[in-house]
């Protein structure tokens, strides 16, 4: 291993939406995992002018067609020799379904060739909705529950872990209640849900947890949880950078391990192993100190592009018209994109500030 | 300007081909740019498995029409706001002239506004064939030489600067000839010609070298040389690395003149600047030194990895077969592509070790 570089030589499969300007999906996952020393391979399944959250874009899907199409170009010139898969936005319940079938067969290429079988490890990101309500449509919630006993570390958001294990989380033990039934009906080994947020929580003000487990042998779950402090914004891709960071945090902390564990399936982590000496509590507590310093700066900066653009939102909204209203929703969209390039080191050498604590 | 970059905070429009295994077009761009501390905008002309070296790959090129409707995109969302523009592989003469009306567009709006006429710089590698032949449809040519003018530095190599000027490039005198005639008739106002091989040539063996020019203000060359090794192999990607290092080097060269330079139309220096002192050198020399780096670099690693391949490629060659021998391409295809993403260092803090001359 490098010196410079937190992972060892690593060959990610990236699959997920292309942004011409801006950081959302892949634009943010292959700049991630490239500064973290991954070699990346780029599946776009969108190529879009921007991201959605500025109400208005061009550009267009990659149907599951071509992504197929794309993948059986990698393998026919023996380019599908993959260690890691990560996949985030899909565009519709068939371009989900093809996904599946790329991550099903790198597993099974893992399982029978000479690779052993934790040389594939598939991080799924479910992007299915957030705050109660999907934003994708009907049949994507079944395509994903089909292929999510193919990975081996998924990240849903508090409302999708509802929608993957159909218990609604209203406070920890119907939480706990989630992870466990994701880790049985789906023999998902690691699972973190970002952001949650519960009616009754003893968390301080202006703060989320993240809360993860890696099942035992047995399905049973290992608890863990990460307190932060919320920053007071809207970021949109912060998802992506979460699961961007998660994919090469966990390679690093499963390579900080004796070496039997990245030989076994899914790095699963024997029923001895202590909750909080897990390596996805390690990979977690990194991504969470790069996020909290790239947030922190993104919000920096944009008070400093808030400042500047005053003037021509400020006009919008004493005007009130439709279209100033319009415009200064498009310059705060832009001013609230995050700010990667110049922020790697953040990426690269983040402060471990946030501890987890066992459940 | 942070002292961990070499250039200031820069948005720049990068246009080239993406493919998802390996590293050429924009790939290499986006990466490259964003390492030294760009914020990249990237608009991927094709999305193809892999690059075509390989002799066979799938995926699809982006028609002139999507081209156009995703810079429309970026433009009323007032994500237009580019300092440079980089462009590369553009798939057709409606496509090449689908950039060129982007391309003008960014630089009226330099001349119109409330920037200035060095608001906006355009660094237009004009790909369309090598050793004597082209790779292009033959209406490719007019569709380049229609906007080359609007560029403010053209990147050829000998056989696309004999295109372009209409000068065939057989010793120093019609090189000479060649980049003069460039700068008037296009009005262009730097050239740099990669990779010159002349039968006549001085050069010390397996010796390339890099002739660029920065014209006066009556349009006659301010030529120089760099002279470098060759590395005996053939690397894809080596014309998009160079393009993208010097849209970066370009502009840190610059912000490290007087500012008045800055402002100024492509940023031309005064007819009182010295050859040697110009700018476009000191940009090349730093580029020429992350392309060694890297180059030798790849060819290590290609060595050590052709070696973990040899019995497969040795067996083909036994074989003789034909899928064997295609076999073989494939790997060493593989084994062929930029180191780009572990020698970071090598792009961000090059030695520079071969020093321009006058010619």
């Amino acid at each position: 291993m490098s010196s410079e570089f937190p992972v060892p030589e690593t060959r990610v499969l990236a699959i997920a939406s292309h942004v011409v300007s801006g950081n959302v999906g892949n634009k943010i996952a292959v700049f991630t995992l490239q500064s973290l020393g991954c070699d990346v391979a780029a599946l776009n399944t969108v190529q879009f002018s921007n991201h959605t959250g500025y109400h208005q874009w061009t550009g267009s899907k990659v149907s599951a067609e071509e992504i197929s199409s794309l993948y059986d170009g990698l393998k026919q010139s023996y380019l599908d020799d993959f260690d890691m898969m990560l996949s985030g936005y899909i565009p519709g319940a068939e371009a989900v379904s093809a996904v599946g079938r790329i991550g099903e067969d790198l597993r099974e290429k893992s399982l029978a060739g000479s690779s052993s079988p934790g040389g594939f490890f598939w991080v799924l990101d479910p992007v299915m909705g957030d705050n109660g309500r999907l934003y994708v449509a009907e049949e994507v919630v079944p395509a994903y529950q089909a292929l999510i006993e193919h990975a081996d570390l998924i990240l849903p958001n508090q409302f999708e872990a509802e929608v993957l294990s159909g218990v609604k989380i209203v406070d920890m033990d119907t939480l706990k209640e989630a992870i466990e039934m994701l880790h049985r009906r789906y023999r998902i080994p690691h699972v973190i849900i970002t952001s949650v947020s519960l009616p009754t929580s003893d968390l301080p003000p202006q703060h989320l947890s993240v809360v993860g487990s890696t099942m035992t042998s047995d399905f049973r779950p290992r608890l863990f949880k990460i307190v932060f402090p919320a920053i007071d914004c809207y970021f949109s891709g912060t998802g992506d950078m979460f699961a961007a960071l998660m994919t090469a945090r966990m390679r690093q902390a499963i390579w900080e391990e004796p070496s039997d564990l990245r030989t076994r399936r899914s790095w699963l982590s024997g029923d001895e192993a202590d909750v909080l000496s897990l390596p996805l509590v390690r990979a977690v507590e990194r991504v969470l100190g790069s996020m909290h310093e790239v947030l922190t700066k993104t919000a920096e900066a944009m008070a400093v592009a808030v400042e500047k653009t005053k003037a021509t939102t400020a006009a919008a909204l004493v005007d009130g018209g439709e279209e100033s209203k319009k415009k200064a929703h498009l310059l705060t969209s832009k001013n609230a994109e995050l700010r990667l390039v110049r922020n790697v080191a953040s990426l690269r050498n983040p402060e471990v500030v946030f501890k987890a604590k066992a459940i």
